[in-house]
């Protein structure tokens, strides 16, 4: 049986940019195969006690984690910008991504998400950045994001956060392993997908 | 002149372990010296509300952050063993690690202190378990543990804590570089090394 790894992420996550951006190349090497999982963040940490991002809450970490952005994109050659505001609303990306017309490019999708997002720095809230993307897959943008706010595609992302919730996850990304292993964090990914490809 | 680092840490600090035992290793490769500055995490804590570890405060994160750290130690060939209770009281060690009497061995010191206490569970605001320690270092244990209670080794812990605060830091462990490059956690241990061992 192929390896395989699920890759739980939010679209206004800001590492959650960079593990998308790497994960394809770094799975095909260690011969995993990738579940790609947007959810929700904003339940998690609502029911945390927490109305916005940490990141918003604590500002020392917030400063830092944008230090620390710029200095890993650089490395990693991707562009970086600071979206405004931030956290970005994900809602409407979330949901498109889980649009059966979106299913067969979501990986695709996602990236081009993150690089609008956290690359150029525009908002992923607005229906004519999300209809360029999907337009630039080749995919009809008025007819999803009519799909995106129909009762089964709201159903299957609040089942999503809802696994996530019972996952025990707390923040993105976190990828977790057939054998139920959970790893947080960017800085996890390969730990993470070399435990993929062993037997446990 | 020789690249140098800060490496700021708290003793009760589960990810302060990992890189205390392996910062000398990696900074010895880079040719960069270490100095090592324990601080208190608690008074920034509470600066932002927090009366005891985010660990304990977020108990998802918690149960991660000690499933992480066993695989952490296992792949590091460390011993771990959970210390109770979490977080253990360091003060008295960092002001031990702050005295004359132990300034020439601070390195050994604290990583001994680790070990004892996430290695082998034991409590480190004993003074048994510390005096162990010193004595293990040669040192007159009783005669260190009363220079830990003077006015002067209190104020230098104290300045410690206000210069880390002074830095922005929120977490430990954190690195700080000559030019007021900041890296926070142990998985930045190798980034800040390459960021102290080049010019900027």
């Amino acid at each position: 049986m192929r390896a395989s790894l699920d890759f739980w992420f939010e679209f206004a996550s800001t590492y959650s940019y960079l593990a998308a951006m790497r994960i394809e190349a770094l799975a095909r090497e260690k011969g995993v195969g990738v579940a790609w999982r947007p959810f929700l963040l904003g339940p998690i940490f609502k029911a945390q006690g927490w109305e916005t991002s940490p990141f918003n809450l604590f500002p020392a970490k917030g400063a830092y984690m944008w230090r620390d952005l710029e200095r890993l994109s650089a490395a990693e050659g991707l562009p970086f910008r600071k979206p405004d505001p931030f956290p970005q609303s994900s809602l409407k990306a979330a949901r498109l991504a889980w649009t059966d017309g979106v299913a067969a490019h979501r990986a695709e999708f996602s990236r081009r998400v993150f690089r609008a997002e956290f690359g150029e720095g525009l908002r992923i809230d607005a229906d004519s950045v999300l209809g360029n993307i999907l337009e630039s897959l080749g995919l009809d943008a008025g007819a999803l994001l009519a799909e995106a706010l129909s009762d089964p595609v709201k159903l299957r992302l609040r089942r999503e956060t809802e696994e996530a919730m019972r996952l025990q996850l707390f923040g993105a990304p976190s990828f977790v392993t057939p054998d139920g292993e959970v790893f947080w964090g960017n800085d996890r990914l390969e730990m993470a997908l070399n435990w993929a490809s062993q037997e446990h």
